[in-house]
């Protein structure tokens, strides 16, 4: 059951799409305090956890820590950051021993539909009391039902349908920020062809821009680049170019002319276009609140469209400022006020903080305007819906430019709403082992809220990777629908083949086309029927008294758990099995062996190059058996399916496969059950 | 058997203290190469471990990243830092197999001794290859022995004995960044003392000075001070105050009058006395690596001990620059020439480049000499040798002002050497909770180098703590010798009774207390006889074929195994027992629980308020019953001494203790053989 609650005025946010009548009952599952905006509070007991929240920091159970959303773009993800790239306003609060409870409080998920700042303190002030506090102009949706899984899937029937990509989207991706030209792409395919590794998509970062300039291509560097992305995709490989959110004011650049003209730029206090800069240098911002803005500025992909790019990532949409014009010209005054000085110790951190302060300034959040519909609004009050919107703007185009097919959409920044457009990857971590396990923890968290099409930045985006790192971040991600090995610039190179272990890279990708079709289905799945691709363990075993602490184990799709490896140096790894399992072990699509386990808590050994995964009893997963060399998904047409898993008595799989590329899905075609018996199985 | 390699030639840094010949072998554990320095390089099998490297970041085995031996002031301890406040330039490379080994290569401790900057890829770039690079002027001692405690003592004999503290040095201590005043301190203590919390030491950090200036007492904050450390000392309250490596330049500040006209500061290279900024702002360093100017320095601590204190932290001593008077100039110079530039991306980052990076600037490390004996030392070529000395500076002046007692001292900055003269804390960690798994991860290592009076900022120093982080890290710090709750300026308040559950942290604290006993004794016989306190469960266990990857218990002293919780919200921890062991609960020093655990792996409940330790079977521990309140490590005195271990047949334990104050140790008396049997336990 939905309950919604109306505060105040709130701006139409379109994260929702049903429309539900305002409850008539009494706002009680928290306490509610209408000061200085709206504040709930409410107890937690030592047992209850709490879930959601999406793209944040720390563990699969939020408690003891405060998380806001208000999107930001901070590189590193430490235990302390607040914020991340997202905004996802939506939480569970699970009492554990509801039936005990002597006041009768249960289980509830709320979602605050509120595009500003908006501050959940799960227990970090108060042990065990949960607050949140936002605007005083929101709605705010309570979900009652039986168990975390109900409750989770009314919450995406009321948010809408995720976002479908394309099949090849699950193939195995290669991008680093330094890619300049044809050469240097060539030379990323050829390395990876060369070793059969299998490679579905290379991306384009900032560097194949004319200048920065979204929508241009860089002739110098890639003077036939129509022709080019031919090249490729006779390689099957998918050129991903990346579009950014600030447009680069210079005479006679189109885009930025026509936004002029017809102002659909942000604006300033004094109705001037805003100045802020990014990778370009000085730009305006496309009003994608606006629609017509919206409209104009989605259009403007058909000109990648139109030489056979079918991918894009929106970066820096939070959206991202290294310093706006007006706070550039008060931060250089200070600053030379200060030439003279004797600078003490006070002047000196102020000189720094305030150069520091530059880039992403609350203040410049709240000098620049929106148009929607005729009414103003000042940025900061809608700040998260800059993300979601430009990847709407793309999405919506598409839906005109290109609708009978699917177009690889992926965004840094994003709110609620979003993943009806597009997937998020997790922005810019690092090479750090911990970052494999904030990957882990943040799946379900973001599949609760919608976000299905989603990854990390495999072997960590910035500082230098370690093969043995990479290896595990990969087995890691084995299941994750963005599978994308990403870095920056100046750090190593992380390529697979740069390595020494190249055989066993390989076969660790292979493994991963070989599991496509059990990914691609229980993606599929998952997305028509608003369901979790990835789940916290207990969501499965609601009853189990210790599955509710297991933060380093997920439930992916519906037979198989996983327990990767995320430490350096490890062996294995202590994994606890909430029911008898089938674990299987594979050091590469020819060489699985596999073993009945019992429940309780085992230590799993685990060699850098094996891929463990744990099948729930009478469930089964697809195999595609690679006879012949894959090298993208569109091979695994020609693969032969088996099956491996858990089988006792005949096991019954729906099966979800379809040309990969259509815009609709048709269920009755698409979703064939099939029966497997414990003689079907492989090894 | 310890080999001694000459190479060019070297400073004397004073690391070791046996004089031992050169070794007419050829260097044959690695293979050398000279040429930009010296390059040591050897394959390391899948097996084998490397310990060792003392205050760095990753975990207790060091494989799979680079170390830079190279202190730096930088307080964001991410895994991706490669250098910390000290240097420590031994490991041990323990080949687990060497018995199989078809080349007959054999564990090896390797010590360089260098005080520039060294580096040590231990499988970063090549997963099987350790590389050390060092300069071209060096010192390297080689040992072989058998197994790793051997390895381990026979380095820490060549490099001395371990500092000894006094005994009250082993309470519970308070720390702050922003006590200002008498009343603030007052408050602190009777923040415990009326909650019945022990409490031994309350630190002043650099708000007690006179404008930071070094060994002043600012008179407003502090009118009396000698009656006020006297005051606190009637409470059983040490004062500790910190003092920084740079001398503020004031005339008419003695210390900076003094240092100027003989001569003690580092000069540039025009022999003026260099400038740099620290908290007072412009500073000169004293240059103590000169006997003179180092007996000098030292002996102004007499200012303060004069007035009762005796007990000192040294800080900024890496020595850390927030900006030298000549690159700030030059910075200045550059951000006012961009002032009227159309500010492009490139110049926007090094604008922010070079204003972040006037803080310790690599360039200003080359830019101030040192004089050793006449000779002049450029700083970066001996720039970890300067904790070393500021410490050794006190530790010697104490020799003379106060010979017959211990005084407390520890640096945050360090090199191999300095662990004769004082302890470190860890420097500023954050309120992460993987800080406290680094935390436990360092003991070893420190250990092995020498250093034993060691511990975190508990709570962490930077960002916001949670009741349940300071909680657990309380609990996983219950045996480091120093055990200091510090937190910074501006941070939430983190002294225990400023949470709500003051009873359990109370229990804590007390228990603590009744452990103080055994702390002591092991703390003690480890320093007196060149042994480890905390060791890796490995070194203890080295013929068990899965203790090596144990990164997260350590034994202490030689009954005890520990294993502390680091997760949020975990209720218990998975334990390896390398043997059977007894395991004992305690919710309070009265009530305690035990059980016997077989060898294995264990998952293990611990709630927020439980110690749980093991105990090796035929061994135990004294625990002090505290009849009557007990506030500090004196009340001791008057406590019971109980036992409580894993006896089956009477036992054996050597029992070290002593009036904790005197400077000598007298081992006839104070080393008391105890027998222990099973009917004298406690539970």
């Amino acid at each position: 059951m939905i309950q919604k609650y109306v505060f105040g005025q709130p701006v139409n946010t379109d994260a929702v799409v049903l429309d539900i009548p305002e409850s008539q009952e009494e706002f009680s599952v928290m306490e509610l305090t209408e000061s200085d905006g709206i504040r709930l509070c409410c107890r937690m007991e030592e047992e209850d956890v709490v879930y959601g929240l999406g793209e944040q920091v720390r563990g699969i159970n939020k408690r003891g820590f405060s998380y806001i959303s208000y999107a930001e773009d901070d590189s590193i993800h430490i235990e302390s950051r607040h914020s991340l790239y997202g905004a996802h306003n939506f939480l569970v609060l699970n009492r554990r021993n509801q039936k005990e409870n002597p006041d009768g409080s249960r289980s509830f998920g709320i979602f605050v539909d509120d595009p500003g700042k908006v501050v959940f303190d799960v227990g970090e002030t108060k042990r065990d009391q949960l607050v949140i506090q936002a605007g005083g102009d929101c709605v705010i949706y309570v979900i009652e039902g039986e168990g975390m899984k109900e409750i989770v899937k009314q919450f995406r029937r009321l948010i809408g349908q995720s976002y479908l990509p394309p099949k090849w989207a699950f193939g195995y991706q290669q991008s680093r920020w330094g890619y300049q030209n044809e050469e240097d792409v060539r030379e990323v395919v050829k390395g990876h062809h060369d070793r059969g590794i299998p490679l579905e998509a290379v991306y384009l970062d900032i560097d194949y821009m004319e200048a920065y300039k979204d929508f241009t291509v860089d002739e110098k560097k890639f003077p036939e680049f129509k022709s080019f992305v031919g090249e490729m995709k006779g390689r099957g490989v998918h050129l991903v170019p990346i579009i950014d959110a600030g447009v680069k004011i210079e005479k006679g650049y189109p885009v930025y002319e026509e936004g002029v003209r017809n102002h659909y730029f942000c604006k300033d206090e004094n109705g001037e276009d805003f100045v802020a800069a990014v990778w370009p240098g000085r730009v305006h911002f496309p009003d994608v609140l606006n629609p017509e803005a919206r409209a104009w500025f989605g259009g403007k992909y058909e000109i990648l469209m139109e030489q056979g790019i079918d991918g894009f990532w929106n970066d820096m949409n939070e959206p991202a400022i290294f310093y706006s014009e007006k706070n550039l010209k008060k931060v250089m005054e200070e600053v030379i006020s200060l030439k003279d000085e004797n600078l003490d110790i006070d002047s000196y951190f102020h000189l720094t903080g305030i150069v520091a302060g530059l880039a992403n300034n609350q203040e410049d959040y709240k000098s620049f305007y929106h148009n929607v519909d005729g009414v103003k609004l000042r940025h900061d009050k809608v700040h998260n819906l800059y993300g979601f919107n430009m990847t709407r703007a793309a999405a919506e185009a598409f839906g005109r430019i290109a609708p009978d097919k699917r177009t690889l959409l992926f965004s840094r920044s994003s709110y609620t709403g979003m993943h009806r457009y597009g997937g998020i990857w997790t922005g810019d971590n690092e090479s750090w082992w911990s970052h494999i396990l904030l990957s882990i923890q943040q799946m379900p968290s973001l599949n609760m809220c919608g976000i299905l099409y989603t990854g990390s930045d495999i072997g960590g985006f910035a500082s230098d990777t370690t093969e043995d790192l990479l290896m595990r971040w990969l087995e890691a991600a084995m299941f994750t629908p963005l599978m994308r090995n990403h870095s920056a610039k100046g750090t190593r190179r992380q390529e697979v083949y740069q390595f020494e272990h190249i055989e066993d890279f390989r076969n660790i990708i292979r493994m991963r086309y070989g599991l496509v079709p059990y990914i691609y289905s229980e993606y599929m799945k998952a997305a028509l029927k608003d369901e979790m691709y990835f789940r916290p363990v207990a969501f499965d075993y609601p009853e189990d008294s210790f599955a509710y602490q297991v933060e380093d184990q997920l439930m992916v799709g519906e037979s198989v758990m996983i327990a990767p490896v995320y430490v350096q140096n490890a062996k294995g790894r202590y994994v606890y099995l909430p029911e008898e399992m089938r674990m299987i072990r594979m050091r590469s699509l020819e060489d699985l062996t596999s073993q009945v386990i019992e429940k309780g808590c085992h230590y799993i050994g685990m060699e850098l190059n094996e891929l463990v995964i744990f099948v729930k009893k009478n469930h089964v997963l697809p195999l595609a058996v690679l006879e012949n060399e894959v090298l993208t998904t569109a091979d695994l047409a020609e693969a032969d399916i088996k099956w491996i898993g858990f089988v006792e008595e005949p096991v019954e799989y729906v099966f979800y496969d379809d040309d990969g590329i259509s815009g609709s899905c048709v269920p009755e075609k698409d979703w064939r059950k099939v029966t497997v018996r414990k003689t079907d199985l492989v090894y």
